[in-house]
């Protein structure tokens, strides 16, 4: 691996210049948008962050005290990250908790922990663990083999969800499997055959999908942000609204249900957890993340105190910051939509609509479905809000040259 | 001089890894919180930061995308910076205009331009130009020796202040003469011996001091934000209270004055105005500074778009974000009270009163008097904001050891 940036080089790391560690420093494992929003957000704090990610030039790169370039799923590399900060957390819920497992067993803060990611990076442990825990899930089956895949798809009836266990996100591991003939083919997308870990889900008959920011502390003690409403677009997050409506004990049946299943999990840290209501209105957890989350981007100009500050709080032990909301907010994700320049065209116009909030990720390149930056807006009204934040993000078009 | 980090080198730069430029760069002279937090702010926007300082380790070294370490008030770094970015931009007043004149000849942009500079930078021409723009200030007279520092005497009576022309700050390079027995002590204090340029100023009578930050951009529009009501402390900011209180006619006529006070020297970017309210609710302008201001602080959190993302898309050509006041607020600045750690004590309990934000500064070391972080409160009230931010304030002390 290599030092991309040796700006303020910690005094526990070998090559000078030394910058003297004034605040805690921070290392975060992963360096996409939200490592980047997590560093901005520390940064009035007085923390130095240090950033591990595979390839150079990335989100976090520009932002960090110092970015290393290693790849953060062997060990050497985070044992370095971890010799150069004070504690270390993530970003993205890919590490392996079992090197995490190794940094704690040589005295390492790691936060989340090793067995809190341990038990929710395999979403079928994740499942079986809020399901342990008395909270509302799918109806669960694991699938080793083919056969096991046909008792389920008996068990569940069609459609049902073929998940893979490990490393899916923004919808890639899942697979709808409608009939009895489309068994064998999402096996083998999802790598049934190759050996990937697989199990089946009973297809939950949702509404609306919601999602609830967590921030849970070293004690125990947590923030919860307001219950939104989210909606998807090609399995992407595409617009979030908070708070949002509908009847009161439904939104606190998601809070704390939310609350509960982060708690659930030995969470520290801000947690993003989706959930599905059903007609009747109860809560299913679809998905828990260990970190922070799209959903809660809106928290940066809509809260009192973002999630990404809370964030860095609570993997600090530090006192939690309020998590109310100031005013009806509105995100609006900006997603790539073709191979382009990372630096959209439109932004002059982005920033004319009053009141909206930009946030570009410094990708060097755009990609159809590659999330490159969101818009926020606060207004009175959520309508007036998501009126907003939908003009401006409709400015924003990464269609220059690659 | 030396890259103190070269995380992301620019293109035009020497020395790999090069970083391809994605949004503008933008290059900051002066590194310290001003710096800092015009780069943070700055970060969101998919912006570099390319920051030039003299001695390693400065606050912004942290968080921009490069930081150089150089003299600013050389040629060669200067041109070492512009070299590096689209644009160079400045966190203080101090950089020679004459310097900043030879980027603008060799083609680099330089906002606000060497010609703002020029006329602000040294106070005497400042309010020479402020008064050519029928702009109220205070009564001047040029003393270029102490015989014309006798007829000043004469001219304004007892008290009445001598001042430096140039670099005095926070008070410094400011005498107040009480008698003629002190002309020669004033004289010599403040270099007239040593050929430093002085001039006389009036005392004013004013009953309250008043601060404005205006946005100018490229094309003369402008954000006037709120009129905020600042209290010293031995010449130093200490409480900024937004809205200021009082008859709206008063506020609107200093909001009016501060803008032509930057229109009048050229400003592209945020000023800082400070304005004095006479007991008749007359305004005189006490200062310009040409650049992010202390008094402005409590946009972060106050207003709809900081002073420092307003300052960044000024420069940009971008249209600007509105200023507008969310919620009474509050500000109060963190100084060090003697030579002691940069990070503080009283942290943990600061951050446990609900709505402070605190913002650190990441010095590495506490001096008396040294500005070393701020708080900021926002609530339904200013006496609420106030007694939020004062208390968390009071929890934060630089009483480390060094």
């Amino acid at each position: 691996m290599h030092v991309e940036n040796d700006a303020d080089t910690s005094s526990k790391a070998a090559r000078p210049p030394g910058r003297p560690a004034i605040g805690p420093r921070i290392g975060i494992i992963g360096g996409g948008q939200l490592a980047r929003m997590i560093a901005i957000a520390a940064q009035p704090l007085g923390n130095d962050i240090v950033v591990l990610e595979r390839t150079p030039h990335y989100p976090a790169s520009a932002v960090a005290t110092q970015a290393l370039v290693g790849d953060w799923n062997s060990l050497a590399p985070l044992q370095d990250l971890a010799a150069r900060v004070d504690l270390v957390t993530l970003e993205n819920e890919f590490v392996d908790a079992g090197l995490l497992a190794e940094l704690e067993k040589a005295g390492h803060t790691v936060l989340p922990s090793a067995r809190t990611l341990g038990l929710v990076q395999d979403k079928l442990i994740q499942k079986q663990t809020l399901q342990a825990a008395g909270l509302p899930v799918p109806q669960l089956l694991d699938t080793p083999d083919l056969k096991t895949l046909g008792a389920a798809a008996q068990a569940f009836g069609f459609p049902f969800l073929l998940k893979a266990r490990r490393n899916g996100y923004d919808g890639k591991g899942n697979v709808t499997v409608r009939a009895a003939s489309e068994l064998e083919g999402a096996w083998q997308k999802l790598g049934g055959d190759r050996g990937n870990a697989l199990f089946a889900e009973a297809w939950c008959p949702f509404v609306r999908e919601l999602a609830v920011i967590i921030t849970r502390g070293r004690r125990g003690e947590s923030a919860v942000y307001p219950v939104v409403e989210t909606v998807q677009r090609d399995h992407i997050c595409h617009i979030v609204r908070a708070p949002a409506t509908g009847a009161p004990e439904v939104l606190a049946r998601a809070g704390d249900v939310a609350n509960r299943a982060v708690a659930a999990v030995g969470a520290v840290g801000s947690f993003g957890v989706e959930l599905f209501q059903l007609a009747d209105g109860s809560i299913v957890v679809n998905e828990l993340a260990p970190r922070v989350h799209n959903s809660g981007h809106y928290t940066i100009e809509g809260c009192v105190c973002s999630q990404f500050e809370n964030h860095v709080r609570a993997v600090l032990g530090l006192p939690l910051g309020s998590p109310r909301l100031i005013a009806p907010a509105v995100m609006v994700n900006l997603i790539g939509t073709a191979k382009a320049a990372g630096h959209p065209q439109g932004l002059e116009r982005a920033l004319a609509v009053p009141g909206a909030h930009v946030h570009l990720y410094g990708k060097a390149v755009s990609a159809a479905g590659r999330k490159m930056g969101h818009v926020t807006a606060v207004a009175d009204t959520l309508a007036a809000a998501e009126e907003t934040a939908v003009r401006a993000a409709n400015h924003i078009v990464f269609g220059g040259p690659a």
